[in-house]
């Protein structure tokens, strides 16, 4: 039914199987630094609403690929559409991250969120997929994401974006048996989510981890890696005869990219603190890595973002299992040309690595 | 001339001599989660005014100490008195952080910048210390301090605090000359800065690079460490016949300690995403350890503090070497009677390590 894939290098790279050089793709490439996205955005009337709008989602996906050869697309959502759904009243002040009218205070709050049904309340995320499915006409695959149930649960619980997770730290030490109802409350609400976005044409799933981070080692375990390695587990695996590839990105999380490896996840992102050779060594081959280009190198004339480029594919080295990408996402105010001579570079550079 | 200290064990902890029970302080025990400090900082009038009035400083360094049988006193100041020596325009405005009206943008900005003479400049910081010697009168030892080069410069830089460091990370990369030659500017500052700190009376000196974990292994090492290794290998080491050990502390640099153990420190502050055990390993005896509880484990109630205070000093195990600390500053919303748990429960679950 669906068209067969032109170039599925990003698919093949997150199996580790062979390939004839580095895929990349950029976490926020569809994003604020093209001025094209600034217009749907305007056109859009608010950030919600382009992600709600399964036509300007789809639109905005498919901005960077018109203007740089990826090798991906990746649906234009955010990390807290579960919040949304859930009734909680999100929103987002420009300038400002987003904002929780209701956030998650106590057990009886916990008790009364609701599991979010994908077919309903999330059913503009499930068109969206399936428009930019058809869209893409399988010229490259399309990734589909959710937030790891951590990170979703320190918006839910800080009402927005924080600093030093003062509310859900005292939740994690002080009432720990809330927090694991939040978060075993958002392992469903994820799991059906993300299994609904693979069903609905997305061929990889990527869970993004921002703020495991912030944990000490032994509360990253139980609170963050525990809960992504449940979601893992409940994922659909295959889907049009194809192994859907899922990626777990802990921002942050160098020093634990080998518990992370044990995690049932084909691939793990890596941020630019810790060098490909480690996460390599780390996990010992037993998943593929992405990333790692630290963000600010796109603010360097493109000779520079070449050799910083060639860095970090010397640093993870020969042989397959390897993804371009930044190490978190591109900033606002890039050039656009700059991201043009970062994605040049890791195809005129890679394939020596593949042979 | 000087009184003998009646307590020295954290001078000795830092040079891994045997002392009975772990020695503990806090970073930023001198600060507004102490009404007593809010009441002076109302007095003074300003943040500044607090740093740069001798008096004043010395009142609020010894208020946690009034409250809490702690093993050191550290100089109430900041990182940003060199800057603020420089002529930059320094200025904390409430509740938005510091701001810096005259950034640094190019290499002509990095030239003009004066090194301050801290006998003149920062006068008013070395006779705090002066004052707060006297004033402790052999009690506990005194800690000076001060901002690594590249945490200093990226104020400098960003003119305030920062998120991505878009400007610094442009230099870094772009101009990364421009960027070393302001590092080595802020390696004559600091080290003429931290001699006049140890020269009046500070018995320990620490280094902060609060943004060192912005950096990637390679950068970390070539912009901040190797500066850091300057200072250290610039400091008076013996004073009044006594060493004077230094501390050096990258929060997010877990991952480095290896590195940081080579630099010539006496002891290496660890933020609470490290373990201890991890660290001691990394490290292998060659540093003493200080840190590194959560400073969230505050918010919770005295017997989850002392539980977790307890897995600090197991992490750590037996042996000297550990100094108790937070893995970051103290909250301004913490209730002081928690920090007295914390307190309490170092001072009565440590001997057990020593013996």
């Amino acid at each position: 039914m669906a068209a067969p894939l032109a170039n599925d290098r990003l698919l093949r790279a997150l199996l580790r199987q062979p390939v004839d050089r580095t895929p990349v793709w950029i976490m926020r490439q569809a994003g604020r630094y093209l001025p094209e996205y600034r217009a749907s955005r305007a056109r859009a009337g608010s950030f919600l609403a382009l992600c709600t709008t399964p036509e300007l989602a789809c639109e905005v996906t498919l901005q960077p690929l018109a203007r740089f050869p990826l090798d991906a697309a990746i649906l234009f959502s955010d990390i807290l559409t579960i919040p949304h759904a859930m009734g909680v009243g999100l929103s987002f002040e420009t300038g400002e991250g987003p904002r929780i009218a209701r956030p998650v205070q106590s057990a009886a709050d916990v008790a009364a969120l609701p599991v979010p049904d994908p077919g309903r309340e999330l059913r503009y995320v499930v068109d969206a997929v399936g428009l930019i499915r058809r869209e893409l006409a399988g010229r490259v695959p399309l990734i589909g994401f959710a937030g790891s149930p951590w990170t979703v649960a320190t918006y839910l619980v800080e009402g927005g974006s924080s600093r030093d997770f003062t509310r859900i730290k005292r939740l994690l030490y002080a009432e720990p048996a809330t927090l694991h109802a939040l978060l075993d409350k958002l392992v469903q609400a994820t799991t059906l989510y993300l299994n609904a976005q693979s069903a609905a044409g997305a061929q990889a799933l990527m869970l993004f981890d921002t703020w495991g981070g912030a944990l000490t080692p032994a509360a990253y375990r139980e609170f963050s890696l525990a809960y992504m390695q449940r979601i893992v587990a409940g994922l659909v695996r295959e889907r049009e005869g194809a192994r859907v590839p899922v990626i777990l990105f802990t921002k942050g999380g160098g020093a634990w990219l080998e518990a992370m490896a044990g995690s049932g996840a084909d691939a793990l992102g890596v941020d630019w603190t810790t060098d490909l050779a480690t996460a390599r060594q780390l996990t010992g081959g037993r998943v593929a890595l992405q990333g790692n280009l630290d963000p600010g190198v796109l603010r360097a004339q493109p000779a520079v973002i070449r050799a910083e480029v060639l860095r970090v594919l010397q640093s993870y080295g020969r042989g397959p299992g390897h993804v371009f990408n930044l190490g978190h996402g591109i900033q606002p105010d890039i050039d656009p040309e700059h991201l043009g001579a970062l994605i040049a570079a890791v195809q005129e550079l890679s394939p020596v690595f593949h042979r």
